[in-house]
């Protein structure tokens, strides 16, 4: 197996955290995102999407998309199981790591990818060109905001984002709040659940992944 | 099990045609989503994110988001699989479940909702309110146009989207086809593979769930 990794992305520092929880070292390439290596000829011919993570297996096929490499590498390394181990357990896990993505990751990707004076003509990831939408960039940042106040809320109850142990949807979450961060979406200080919950997640070493 | 639907929404159509497939019925509620039913006090306690489709189980608790409804019905009723059977198989189907989602479905959705007359201040699905962005609209059709020329690529090459087997991955496509044909999204005719596919997928029973 082969990891196409972006040491400074956010997704795939997902899959970086997952594996270091697993404690699985694998093979990495580094694809400069910066340098636009991502849309080199031969990149292209590993991930036509133009995207990392993407996951090499030994046959020489290749998977993308975070929540299908992390599935990959569960079912091959089920200990420890960071997607659940009941039917129960399993549907909460996925229910949040989508919840998470679809409320706090991508509007966070609108509101980077819409703004950041590097990605003009770049807005969406992917080879082809959309201009951004500073509109779009503004609602973005104002999601992301109103997700910290909702995580704040389910970690209230739980100790983690999905219940009583550590998941995959803690690495999203803790991915998501690290990179807003960096593009200055700070959570509020009167989160406090979300605080306690973010102090916690930073100190286990996968964090440094 | 009672799953929280809508009868005219893209989203519980995935369910319902999930669910067709394996053969079950469940005990159904048609939660009104244009009368505004989401946002009533009693839904919200059902799914605080105020959408459907939802599945309440038999103990009370609820799962949203469509991948983790889909991902417990096929963990209870494994037969005939509908997110692959070996490792390679299930990481497949999940990579293409999440590229139809987020290259075609969320891109249709940012069409439709920062479009429709009746979605005015509800830009984004949830509880929250946010205003339309015309320009989002539009990048969100060319996004579905050229996604369909991405399907037909791969569906060049292969019987179903994620390979030999129908999948979620077919059912997340198929919902995205007609709902963007409902918006007037309509697939080239020129993209021939897309089109024989459609044309095999609509024949099944499930189809019209």
């Amino acid at each position: 197996m082969r990891l196409y990794d972006c040491k400074t992305a956010p997704s795939p520092r997902r899959v970086r955290i997952f594996l270091a929880e697993k404690g699985i070292e694998i093979e990495t390439t580094q694809i400069d995102l910066w340098g636009g290596e991502q849309f080199s000829e031969a990149f292209r011919k590993v991930n036509p999407d133009c995207v990392v993570p993407a996951l090499e297996l030994d046959d020489g096929s290749c998977i993308s998309e975070v929540v299908a490499i992390c599935q990959y590498i569960e079912e091959m390394h089920p200990e420890p199981a960071l997607m659940g181990v009941t039917t129960e357990e399993r549907a909460h896990v996925s229910m949040w790591n989508a919840k998470v993505e679809q409320q706090g990751l991508w509007a966070m990707a609108d509101a980077f990818r819409n703004s950041a004076k590097g990605l003009q003509g770049h807005a969406v990831t992917g080879p082809d060109a959309y201009p951004q939408i500073p509109e779009l960039a503004e609602r973005g940042r104002a999601r992301v905001l109103q997700f910290f106040k909702r995580l704040d809320t389910q970690l209230a109850d739980h100790e983690f984002v999905a219940g009583d142990s550590y998941s995959m949807a803690d690495i999203t979450a803790l991915v998501l709040v690290d990179f807003a961060r960096w593009i200055k979406i700070l959570a509020p200080d009167d989160l406090a659940d979300l605080a306690r919950w973010h102090g916690e997640v930073s100190k286990r070493p996968s964090a440094a992944a």
